[in-house]
């Protein structure tokens, strides 16, 4: 299998954690965002939608969409679970990664930031703006969430790591990058420190790729 | 059960159909967004998101978030199915459905509208440009994604529904409101007036909801 992804893309670093967290091999490649080349004419042909992460199967087969990746991966290679066992407990898990990965990421992603810059003609302190209120919102309502709910644990559902997992620890490099003040989400913090504590989650953060930009 | 929603949201809207198509049979209950009743602190006790859907439970337990709900029926309803049964299938439904729900209809939701209109002094016309932009950037993967791949059939994939198109179908209803030029899409199309012609969709849409506005 190859992944397709970028240093810095939250969705590609979700996926990267996976695959290490289940210790499944894959070859890594790079298309650079900033310079567009997500735009060209053969990664279009293997992802209409211009984005990344894109995972290559051998059979030729291109998965799209870091939760379906997720889904995938977990499906193929169960152990060791990024899911717990009962139904309550999977939904409480992916509708936490999905706050992050649906409500929060899609409206300050590339795109969306250039857009507010060319076409709304703001400046990039307001589309900076822009990109910590949703974060800000994302992040008040998962730490409502997990505060003072007892399944909350090491991580956000129990003491292993979860998808919930997988997609804030990016968020939070995200957050950082925008300058938002995580001190107001103490849970959040406590569980970002160990997931960086974690090999899976470090060996796949942005700086430790080979595409990084320091 | 009690579903709490909203006649005209989207992700309300998916979960209506997948009760339908599973014949399970919930209270109904109604949020009233452009009122602001989604921010009514009982509905936040709910779910801090302030967002519908929200999926009450027989023993208490709030589900929240429509892909995370969507998941949760067909792990404990799993007749008739809304997932494929082979795991690269199932990957490409929810990337498909991920397409819709994560990467086009929350930059286009109520709250960002209202941010780009308050924050940026955005008018009625340029917030409505906005919402084309993102449905047009969706729907031309989406197309693009589908149009030619042997597994599309009467539906997104194959010929029955899955969760694909229970999210495509209300951003259907979505991208009309916004005039958004449906031609350019003529597989989406097809399949739009497919679903539709599905009592479980048709009972599903907004104006067949007791909270309607016509």
């Amino acid at each position: 299998m190859k992944l397709i992804g970028y240093f810095r893309s939250s969705a590609a670093f979700r996926v990267r954690i996976a695959l290490n967290y289940k210790d499944i091999k894959v070859e890594h490649a790079s298309r650079h965002l900033r310079k567009g080349e997500q735009r060209a004419p053969d990664y279009v042909a293997l992802n209409p939608q211009k984005l990344v992460p894109a995972l290559v199967l051998d059979s030729g087969e291109v998965l799209t969409q870091s939760l379906a990746i997720l889904e995938y991966l977990e499906e193929i290679h169960p152990e060791p679970p990024l899911l717990p066992k009962d139904p309550v407990g999977r939904a409480r898990v992916r509708a936490l990664a999905l706050i992050v990965s649906a409500d929060v990421h899609p409206i300050q992603n590339l795109r969306v930031m250039a857009y507010l810059r060319d076409k709304f003609g703001q400046t990039e302190e307001s589309a900076f703006a822009w990109s910590r209120h949703w974060i800000e919102t994302g992040f008040e309502a998962y730490e409502a969430t997990i505060a003072k709910d007892q399944r909350t644990g090491a991580f956000s559902h129990g003491d292993t790591p979860t998808f919930a997992d997988l997609c804030l620890a990016p968020q939070v490099f995200n957050a950082q990058r925008f300058k938002v003040d995580m001190a107001r989400y103490p849970t959040i913090q406590r569980i970002h420190a160990a997931c960086m504590q974690h090999p899976a989650f470090d060996a796949a953060q942005p700086s430790r790729q080979p595409d990084a930009e320091l």
